[in-house]
């Protein structure tokens, strides 16, 4: 049994793949290396468990030629589709991004599912779906669901297209929603900014908005212990779970502070003003767990002691050890 | 000031743009004759407030040459995008079909607004997105929202793009999500279909299902009232309202005996199996129409009395007086 990866090159999408290939599967990997990189992937290259293939998955002939392609002593059982963008700022100005990379390959990810008859699907989901509830307690029943991005609304829109296959061909599907996810290899966030920010000016570190913006941040190795966690342990047909840490979050103005501390000690900070840091920027969001929990997962860092973590590993991972 | 309406010669698209011509304003009508007629708005195209212009809405150069095309002396200030599949069906054999001619032209409309600077749209979403919650009473902010049909999906998709919008570029957005409406020029159907079955054997009606299917029904007329009070009544920047009778629904087997009645009193009726009449119907929903109710509008017609007059007006379409 074969698992596809879409993304593989991407953050999570290497990370998972890693993970799956260190359990003994055999995994494919698809990436356009839009916002992939090569080197995410390099050492898995090296492995005979892996195989890669470079494919347009927003272009359905392309996807199809890229499956054609693979030659597998096992069938692909499962996929794993990661591809998205990522760049919540590029889909604001421009909605034609998170239409192709997020939703398209969404689209064409289940148009391939249903011709080479493969069953399971596993999709990134992300809290942005939620938009701005204000102090409403984030579960994964709430709604109305009004996203503030294309981010957020490509993201709603895939879980949709899902849902109804999930009715009509799919055998099973996972629906993850994200909070933020922090480590390496860092492609884009928060935190890799930050760093690049300091390392073009060292005396000071420009922050958008006012840094009281709250979220709650997962570091990856745990997101994909849950993910796997979920696949193993809810096998309702459609499985629809938040995964997050079970706190309210940490604040910009706390990761701030960390990356200052990391890179330039002593260095000052400029903040913007408003507690959005963009438009479509969600300020503050209550993240529920619940059900998560009650699966019985909990992460094992929280979102203060992830984001100490992952300031280390991306302050090493751009400016070495 | 000038309104534009996507889909003006389909079924609630040429009502809504009659409706707003006897009103004195002037309307701009687009469609591409895929499910709209050119009979529907052969009236209106003899008036002097109306202007009609066939274009491809799925495709957004057809879309912006369209726009461009058009001379008036007010500027368009409002779009009511009516524009959609219609046919749950065909969705659920292609899933393109809801992918183009439902979320494309919604995401098109968006890009439209965007470019041209108008600021206030109205959207057809439906209750679809709902998907099949149950006995679970379904108010705006229910959730999950698992659509189980394309045609559900990409209602959904639309909304979520909207929703970004709204944060974006938007100045105001109505999200309407309608029932089942029915009423004349049937163009799709329930009742439709049961009367071309019953002309075609007139000695026997064949149902989908076992009949016990629940749903509530909307006349057309009182749809558009309600569109048009929500619009004036209702001033957030994005109002987003369930449309429908204030009762549970008629069954399926109810609709069938009105239309036998009216077309083959005597003929007989036979019925399929399950409650569902095909993959991803939605066999019952209860449907809260409260927040509309707080805003201040009733319907004039309730579920079995909107089947009884548009049985009468269908039948008469079909078959004439």
């Amino acid at each position: 049994m074969c698992v596809l990866i879409t993304g593989v090159a991407g953050f999570i999408g290497s990370n998972l793949a890693k993970r799956l290939v260190s359990q003994g599967r055999n995994v494919v990997g698809l990436d356009n290396f839009s916002r992939g990189e090569k080197a995410n992937i390099e050492l898995l290259m090296s492995l005979p468990l892996f195989t890669f293939v470079d494919a347009e998955l927003s272009v359905l002939a392309s996807y199809r030629q890229a499956i054609k392609s693979i030659r597998l002593s096992e069938p692909i059982t499962e996929v794993w589709h990661m591809a998205a963008n990522s760049d919540i700022l590029a889909g604001v100005h421009d909605s034609n991004v998170d239409l192709r990379d997020t939703f398209m390959t969404t689209f064409n990810t289940l148009e391939i599912m249903k011709e080479f008859k493969i069953g399971l699907l596993a999709f990134a989901s992300s809290s942005a779906i939620y938009g701005d509830l204000g102090q409403t307690k984030l579960l994964e029943d709430t709604g109305p669901l009004l996203p503030a991005s294309n981010y957020g609304a490509m993201k709603l829109a895939s879980e949709a297209a899902i849902s109804a296959a999930a009715e009509s061909f799919l055998e099973k599907a996972y629906i993850f929603r994200f909070p933020n996810v922090i480590g390496i290899p860092a492609t884009h966030g928060v935190i890799l900014d930050f760093v690049r920010k300091l390392k073009a000016t060292p005396h000071n570190l420009d922050v958008l908005g006012d840094g009281t913006q709250q979220k709650s941040y997962l570091h990856v190795d745990d997101l994909i212990e849950a993910m796997l966690f979920i696949h193993n342990q809810s096998l309702e047909k459609l499985n629809l779970f938040n995964i997050g840490p079970d706190d309210e979050g940490v604040m910009v103005r706390f990761i701030a502070e960390q990356v200052l501390n990391a890179v330039a000690p002593g260095a000052s900070i400029s903040y913007g003003y408003g507690n959005k840091g963009w438009v479509g920027d969600v300020p503050q969001f209550i993240y529920s767990v619940e059900k998560l929990h009650n699966l019985g997962w909990k992460p094992t860092l929280g979102s203060s002691q992830a984001v100490a973590l992952a300031v280390k590993q991306i302050v090493n991972q751009e400016l070495g050890a």
